[in-house]
């Protein structure tokens, strides 16, 4: 779902714009976007169906960090966090005091809950009911780090969070240290996955740390993923999904994931390009996506609900 | 602000109990006592004059971990935080989803601003706007962390965060791997200071993390606290108030600051005793705080707003 947000990003990037606009904009396109039914505009609602959302960004040059959580009706939770990111104070908001902040700011106001959105949540509820099924079901984050010509890192995340979460429910996207994370010494990273779990293991702040210690960012994103994926079993018996994206200050890149994951890369010299990962034997194997895979996809993000 | 918690968790220890009670019941006698204005029942109010509330409870066996941000007028936060590391979903809760919570789940409803808090945020708000000051003054967590007979460990945290704060601000407190983090196969940590500035370093998890790779929980602590104040500063050009307190598996514990901090260490062999500490010349220096400062504390606590 970056692919549209990456494309405009690599534009401005490529004219020597800065990381911080480049993935505030990139992730504003995957807000705006009414398809993509686990970010921003169309994204997924709670158990009230309330559209609920987190956003974050970080700079890696000054460590500014900002934030949003449980935010409604506002069309670009990730420029709010931007703007946090500038304060010394109160640089994390939730709920209405999040609202409050982002209206006082001037931010725009959007009803963020689609006829689409709110037909999936009615169906769910239908389900949930006929079949007496857990309703947590779906979860995905747009996550982005970012670096320029001119070595300044950035990150930001941007989600509706588990669909049918409960009011308030706040995932790892919003957290330093555990949906994102840069350093624009060393390289950033950004996670997607069940955040409840994802959170116990600090794994942006991890992968970081991990390429600190000198290990590309391959190696570092597997091991973040894996490490903490078989100490939670070991620990409480299960670890849900997670995947990591990295990248160092010196544009390597690596993913690490234990599911199956799609994401975007796009380079000075490459367009960008979507592929799928997944695990196999303590590795990540990962491949370009093909052809026939992003017409699927296509297809099944524009089906009849 | 911990001694009378400390005790009672102490009592709780020496008898077998479980580190999961002991520090709940520590951090509620903090939370219980009305003059302790920066947790609980006294806290100090955010801008609005309401009195938000941060805690969270992790378990260091299972990696279980609960977390409220933001909540209004409950009785004992950490023991929300504490029922919420019993789920698998939706263990961080903010705002009205988080009292909406609390309230389906029984938890004892109190009006937590007290005739005091009341009078100093009154006075504060004259103060702000005859002198033009920044609004923002004082901040303090009580964050415990803990080690039962049988190698269990745990550590939570509670606080009404940074006084005057915005509404809807979450610090560290509530944040897993910055206000607290705790694995019983090697050590915790738990964090005080501008919340800010202690989520952009995730100090806890760092500590904690810092003792898994061998060093003792004194360095660690201080390890973690300096230089990530020193990061920040040459960053940013600036570093706020930061504190840690670290303890590993072993029962040996350490303390990091950056500023003057007290702290209370109780052990299976001695009783519950008070520390001061204070940075110099890049070391945490401590000492047992004296019965004169003890008594000075006291009657700063008790003084007419």
């Amino acid at each position: 779902m970056c692919l549209e947000g990456i494309i405009a990003a690599t534009e401005i990037l490529k004219h020597g714009g800065d990381a911080g606009d480049a993935v505030e904009e990139a992730v504003r396109i995957v807000e705006d976007f009414p398809l993509y039914k686990s970010v921003g505009y169309g994204g997924l609602p709670n158990e009230n169906c309330e559209v609920e959302l987190d956003a974050a960004f970080m700079d890696g040059d000054t460590l500014s960090f900002g934030a949003v959580g449980g935010i409604r009706d506002f069309k670009n939770p990730v420029s709010i966090a931007r703007k946090l990111s500038h304060e010394k104070f109160n640089i994390f908001l939730v709920g209405s005091g999040a609202e409050e902040y982002a209206h006082k700011n001037g931010f725009e106001r959007k009803n963020m809950l689609t006829e689409r959105a709110k037909k999936t949540w009615e169906k769910r509820v239908k389900e949930i009911y006929e079949k007496n099924l857990s309703p947590y079901d779906g979860h995905d984050t747009v996550g982005i780090v970012c670096l320029d010509k001119k070595g300044h890192m950035t990150a930001a995340t941007s989600t509706s969070g588990l669909f049918m979460k409960k009011r308030g429910r706040v995932g790892d996207s919003p957290i330093c240290g555990s949906g994102l994370y840069v350093d624009s010494q060393i390289g950033g990273a950004a996670a997607t996955g069940l955040g409840e779990d994802i959170m116990k293991g600090c794994l942006s702040y991890e992968a970081v740390r991990l390429m600190e210690s000198g290990i590309d960012p391959q190696q570092a994103a597997e091991k973040a993923v894996f490490n903490f994926s078989e100490k939670l079993k070991q620990r409480s018996g299960k670890a849900g999904a997670i995947s990591l994206v990295c990248l160092n200050n010196k544009g390597e890149w690596g993913v690490g994931t234990n599911v199956e994951f799609s994401f975007v890369v796009a380079t000075g010299v490459s367009m960008p390009k979507v592929y799928l990962a997944h695990p196999e034997n303590g590795k990540v194997i990962f491949e370009e996506a093909s052809e026939e895979w992003l017409q699927e996809y296509q297809r099944k993000i524009t089906r009849p609900v």
